[in-house]
């Protein structure tokens, strides 16, 4: 492979909006993580990794720093420039910064002329991320696409995945952020109790419509709703559609056209089948 | 939901080339499977169930019997019209019978309103798959998608899955078929052997290739070479490129435009970056 080829690989990873989860910690970051379920997004965000001596990180042409992708690039020994595009909002609960690590990742193994295989660059990913507090489960989620379910937590070889066999058509607002590294690092005892039980409902019926009924039932017993959130959540169920809140974000999605039907003006996109990958190659 | 709305829904499976495998057989269907790696494909199977009381499949509009087929529906007790189409050669190492088999789980999921995990219905076209000894690993690479590893075999929650990250254009060309039920009911004592050791020098080196040298060392160890399938992969070997032999099947694959610089006229094709999924349903 010539130093050209190597040059500026990109990866996309799909959004990802956890519906619901339970927190678990332990010594270990690969076996740290979360129980729960969600809808990976066509949305997404798209990383090209540019191996250089100097490291920069972009995301929409902005210099930003991000815990996770340095973690993804201490761990890989990879120097590089690193954009980011993305059309989802940031810190609003649809898993970008766990994207951004799991795109850098990919991206910058092949850009390196590393030769990690898919489950260790998802776990380096999953690592960056709970070292740096941002995320529990996007980074296992994106990786697999489609409707995750999070079985037992952590990364490759620990954790566990299924997944519900739907696909539908996803629409969200969003009216601010909320941080997830803040409600990470508080007591998460009665949010994980509340997990728990959401995670059993839904095994019992493993759908979309008992997704986002546990999702609601969730956010209210974690006592996470905003006004602004309960409100357009009401507001869709009152035109027979269903929507929940995203966590951790003051967004609101909704399969189908709830959002639309309900008055609101939202962004459409639909449940991503694949996971994470390398963007085509010319070979 | 209504009646119309259940009715015809179609799952797409991509094929799947094995390069190298080994078998392991226990008891119980779950567990039997085999170690090895391959490549999905862009090229695949489109199944859509419809049920009714009369049990009917079809491949290419053409009536067939195909146990894992049969399996399938039994399992899931439902009855139903089955449609198959695909381009991909039949009985030639692609996978067409898991790819049937995983496509009627999803798709006939879906139309009869049953409400099983991914897990569990790849779970159940694996089993179908293993009782009619059509194949042991193509289930569940096909439900993984991309360039699928199988480190340990079986269904979902006892196999192991990891991948190599890389994507590629694929050729190959068929000059007859190989039945897998004959190679898989005879001995496989010397191909397991031989495929362990491909197993092994691919996870000491995951790139595509790896696989492909591997790939090689395993058909001439196995001794599966045909005279028409050796000529074509060196013909490819002499233009630089990268070919091997399906398994199981008298088909040669290439990355890149190995078999068209070669002189072949191949079909052309990519490795398929998602795993098996119903067809986008409007909702």
């Amino acid at each position: 492979m010539s130093d050209e080829e190597r040059r500026g690989v990109t990866a996309f990873v799909p959004g990802h909006i956890t519906a619901f989860f339970s927190a678990h910690r332990t010594d270990d970051r690969d076996t740290t993580g979360s129980r729960g379920a969600g809808v990976t997004l066509s949305n997404g965000v798209e990383v090209t990794v540019d191996p250089t001596s100097d490291r920069r990180v972009t995301l929409d042409g902005r210099r930003v720093d991000v815990a996770p992708v340095d973690g993804v690039l201490d761990e890989l020994g990879v120097e590089a420039a690193v954009e980011a595009t993305t059309t989802l909002p940031i810190g609003a609960g649809f898993g970008v910064s766990g994207a951004f690590a799991l795109g850098t990742a990919l991206a910058a193994n092949a850009a390196a002329a590393c030769t990690h295989t898919e489950n260790e660059l998802v776990s380096v990913a999953h690592r960056a991320e709970v070292a740096a507090g941002t995320g529990l489960g996007d980074v296992v989620a994106q990786a697999r696409g489609g409707v995750p379910v999070r079985l037992e937590p952590g990364a490759p070889g620990h954790g566990a995945l299924d997944g519900i066999p739907a696909r539908s058509r996803v629409e969200y607002v969003t009216f601010g952020d909320l941080s997830t590294e803040t409600v990470l690092s508080g007591d998460t005892t009665r949010l994980s109790r509340a997990g728990e039980r959401a995670l059993g409902g839904l095994l019992d019926e493993p759908t979309l419509p008992r997704l986002m009924a546990e999702s609601r039932r969730f956010a209210a017993d974690a006592g996470l709703l905003t006004e602004r959130v309960a409100d357009a959540v009401a507001a869709v169920s009152e035109v027979g559609g269903e929507a929940s809140m995203a966590m951790l974000g003051e967004t609101v999605f909704a399969l189908g056209t709830g959002l639309t039907d309900a008055g609101y003006d939202p962004e459409v996109c639909h449940t991503y089948p694949a996971g994470a990958s390398l963007v085509d190659l010319a070979e």
